[in-house]
């Protein structure tokens, strides 16, 4: 069997264009989960910058929780100092979900539940905010 | 020229690999921007779905702004109800930049000064919080 360059090249462009769109679908967050978890801790020692890796090092352990699509693990950014800006936190985690049941079966997930035995000796509050999105790229 | 079916396959598999890697980068926000500005309205008229989706509208022109890596905008989701929970606002904006001067950038274009005239009457509060990325995917 013959097959001409023009039509190999043809293959690979379709192959091509079909693995990029479906790795761009996969990879955005944004674009198939509908659900944001965004928590906020205040440390029980909010000077020790060992007790904040310590749970900065826990929150990461949360990442192989199967149902996450994305995980962020922050720390107050130095912007412009504002009224309407909450910095006082120490550390805080964003996550994405596909949906409602995933989001459950990450807080019951043994991963989830060792990191807050581990760790929930470090802080004094949790604040949580859950976003169900509704537009957005 | 003959190619066989093999050789076929596995350039494209090439093709596609090359393609999925290099859209993965550029499709996760979270692996190049480095902070994330989070922001909760509580409306002036909390039962009203026309003041809602008229700020919803608003924030949604904020996406035009280019430095704006990843957008969203959401209201509470239908979580568990917790302690911990503030599920109180009424409607919330996400971004996502890629450093500190890019999100004083946003702050002073005219397409966001133009988003607070025009919809500044519909909130009574606002609270931001800003998170460097510190760990993620």
């Amino acid at each position: 069997m013959e097959t001409s360059r023009r039509e190999i090249a043809a293959m690979i462009m379709l192959g091509g264009t079909g693995a990029a769109l479906s790795s761009a679908k996969a990879a955005t967050p944004a674009t198939e989960a509908k659900l944001v978890h965004h928590v906020f801790f205040w440390l029980k020692n909010p000077g020790s910058k060992v007790d904040r890796d310590q749970l900065i090092a826990g929150l990461a352990t949360l990442k192989d929780i199967p149902v996450i699509r994305s995980l962020q693990i922050g720390v107050p950014a130095s912007t412009e100092k504002r009224d309407v800006i909450d910095a006082s936190y120490d550390v805080t985690e964003l996550m994405y979900f596909d949906n409602l049941a995933d989001q459950k079966a990450y807080q019951d997930h043994p991963i989830h539940l060792a990191f807050v035995k581990s760790c929930e000796h470090l802080w004094q509050k949790v604040l949580v905010y859950d976003m169900e999105i509704v537009a957005g790229d």
